[in-house]
């Protein structure tokens, strides 16, 4: 069951010249997929700042790939969070073609960051405004 | 009057560090509009290939920009061909955010060339079906 | 005579499906290629922005083609100023493959603008000692 | 111990608006890196396909990111194989600031690949010449 679902179109400036989709596309995929999420429940990069004074910086990151994607391809990204710890979580992205064919997975863990003034990042707890929200609780 | 129309949505990735579009990738929406489009009427990079084997290859490409483009906004890409000559044809981009302000615009000299045995290119003329399609004479 | 050089290796995923350079990514180059000029006269984005309050925001950028470039060639761009006015300066790009063969050219012209308390930009004229920075007149 | 290092220059367009490294790009690096040193020991894409009809297609790849990188810094990438199995093998990727500082690790398991006449790929056991060749063999 995923929380939020994204089609994306492979371009051709997507692919190699083995003519399947160079694999830091992927990522790019991944985190489009989590601001599109954010954007869905109100929420944005900019929002996270102003409203909670937070950033949601990249810790570790993975994907496995099971099936090539070639260019002109419709791609379905599904994404949720699988894990909450205290100071960050883990988003999980699958990724099938139009055949409903898996084609790969893959990991977020984002922590959350205090900006500080300065700019300095500073390790805190996650808001629970912002789990409710990722979680369909709406608005807090 | 544009032939064809696509909005895309301007990722956290497409950014620079003063939160504005970093300007290549104007360019790359330009050609995934030139694909689009080519999808919309029946065509690829592939099937230009198996049917004509033929390929559109850039010449010249420009783009100026109006104003700043930042993340989470939606921008609308027209596209038409302004100018069709014996063996090249330009197409003319124009961009709009979703205040119906326009932001940037641009353009592409795409060549027609053959694929020789070996893959060599070869100037040649514009195959007249891959034009009207282009025009909206439909399949040829 | 160019006032500054670079070398690039054209990488794997610099490439598309065809096995030549995607395009935009020859703007990529154009822009860390000024980026790169910025830092041997003692400049970058941040100095620009705590010395001078300023960026230099494109207006107007173009390319041409004329000789395919593909994975693990190395070319060299060279780049100068070719036209200076009060409150814009043009850059003039050209680049050659490892057999001194010229495979494409471009430009960008860059505007002078103040950065506002509050982020907004205001064209202004140049500072002059950023001109002769450039121009190798050294250090002001 | 690294078999095989790389300096790299984070250029503006490889920076999100937080003003650090928009973290797809370190898997360009990886890739890039790994492509160098193929180059190193008189192999690449080209080369592999030609000499072993093989590709070494991505199967699964990871990082995680300990301190930011932004734009004008240097960094230094190191690569090995850490892992030989019949059919496939993984590089470790480690990457430090110029002060030392470890800012990052990865990983790329990439399998060994038969290229079919059509263009489909078949699992294979890597061949002797190209680990004898990573791992400092010299050419086979």
């Amino acid at each position: 069951m995923h929380v939020f679902e994204r089609r994306i179109t492979v371009e051709w400036g997507d692919c190699d010249e083995a003519g399947i989709v160079f694999y830091p596309n992927y990522f790019y995929w991944f985190d489009s997929t989590y601001q599109a999420w954010l954007r869905q429940v109100g929420l944005s990069q900019r929002i996270l700042q102003s409203e909670y004074d937070a950033v949601t910086p990249l810790v570790d990151v993975g994907a496995n790939f099971r099936a090539p994607v070639t260019y002109d391809q419709e791609i379905r990204i599904g994404v949720r969070v699988v894990q909450w710890q205290e100071g960050r979580f883990k988003m999980e992205y699958q990724v099938f073609n139009m055949d409903g064919v898996q084609v790969a997975s893959g990991h977020e863990w984002r922590a959350w960051a205090k900006v500080l003034p300065g700019g300095k990042l500073k390790a805190a707890a996650i808001a629970p405004g912002f789990r409710q929200r990722l979680e369909g609780g709406g608005a807090v």
